[in-house]
């Protein structure tokens, strides 16, 4: 059985939390409030506290706000599931825009589809509001390093 | 003929900077420094001036930096051709990423695809440093709201 | 709510194959045994049985008969959910594969994300085999054109 | 410099034609009339002769020809430039359909956007008819299997 229900966590949402401030500062600090609420076998969730410095013209959150989420899950099912590879890279994302959001969290859940010998396949739905509507859906790849050390 | 030669810009790249910069300030507030430095019929270039706000992890641009260029690529493809729509909305989004950029400006040269009665569709290329390598290609599509009045 | 659990199916399995079967014939005398097999609020299951003629180099299931199976999810998705709407096309697909298929039964099982004025935006996750691994996951736009009466 | 004005082809259009009808007769004898018609540094041009085999709803040219088509493209590109890589598989896809072909050869204009260590990434613009309009756009990525000979 190659699906996602064999696949095990290594590392918890607070060390996670703790690792990426260390090793990629500027997603909390440009970005702001990125942070990864949850680690499961085969995913996880990472929510942004959006606010008025995520927005664009039409005071809705910006796309690159929601890109930002969607690949910052990507890494999280990297880090969760493989340990500190700081540098795994995005390889390929592809994100449909479905409904607006605005303020308040927005949480990506994640689901590895394939983790091979050199990629990572996730999905990631971002939900919003008190009624969890979706607002966007992507689909991602990210490599991974030769050499990186399997849990 | 409904290729993009057909097609002619309505607004200078200093109009759209200074637009953008009106209706979302976010974008060089939060992400910094996304200029448009190039319209022409059927396409654009946007720049970024990468530094290490820009970095992630192995000081090379971050994803979320090179996706935000690609989408503000497709914004000023709309602006540039059909003048101040500032609610037209990114689609979809699809990106590879191909080779490391570090600091230095990076341009996105995009062209559009097709320009429909309800979406406009663009390509991105993102090149980087004194050799001009290809470090990204996106994808794109735009909503084109209803009632846009046509140039 | 704007959920796709707020959707309701307006035409049955065995309906769908019979006017796939008038209005696009070629998709079965060219690739090949594709049906419908259920429809239920939001989403829909399409199927191949797959066999050599689906076959590439290696003796795996070829991209383009998984690519037709993803593509025909949202066709799908379309007509059981919207009625008889031939000229709904496809806008943008994204597919990922994952794993290597065989001969057998390949299922698309399918859900909508978004039934907007003018698009439909849908997922397709593709199994195969008595362990149902996931061979391929694909994300689609399909238009929705002007005039369509809703159901 | 890692453009692909670097790369040079291995294979002629002849001999990608002849292998392909040796190791994937299906491509041919499913969907009918793809071909090879040039090959160049860093690219391919992939042909269909499209008729109404390959039609759908409208009379106009199928997703699923058109996606055969862009990947056909990616296979290509890695034949040409690797040599006789049988197992080289398409990873991700992507597609954008613009406007409608109908008879007649389309051509796929394929361009290699990087030849790296495990993955070809590749786009297609898709054009037909006598005014070559942009029928479609692709972008995708192939494998290329561990222990591959380079050229």
């Amino acid at each position: 059985m190659t699906g996602p229900t064999a696949l095990a966590p290594v590392m918890t949402a607070d060390e996670i939390n703790a690792y990426v401030a260390d090793v990629y500062p500027q997603l909390t600090t440009q970005h702001g409030e990125f942070v990864t609420t949850e680690v499961f076998p085969g995913g996880c969730v990472v929510r942004v506290e959006a606010g008025e410095r995520h927005f664009r013209a039409g005071d809705t959150v910006s796309g690159p706000t929601l890109m930002t989420l969607a690949d910052m899950g990507g890494y999280v099912c990297v880090l969760s599931h493989l340990g500190r590879v700081p540098l795994s890279v995005t390889v390929n994302l592809n994100i449909n825009f479905m409904r607006k959001a605005s303020a308040g969290p927005i949480d990506a859940h994640c689901r590895i589809l394939k983790l091979g010998r050199s990629l990572l396949v996730y999905d990631a739905e971002l939900v919003w509001g008190r009624d969890r509507i979706v607002v966007a859906h992507a689909t991602g790849t990210y490599s991974i390093p030769p050499g990186t050390v399997r849990p």
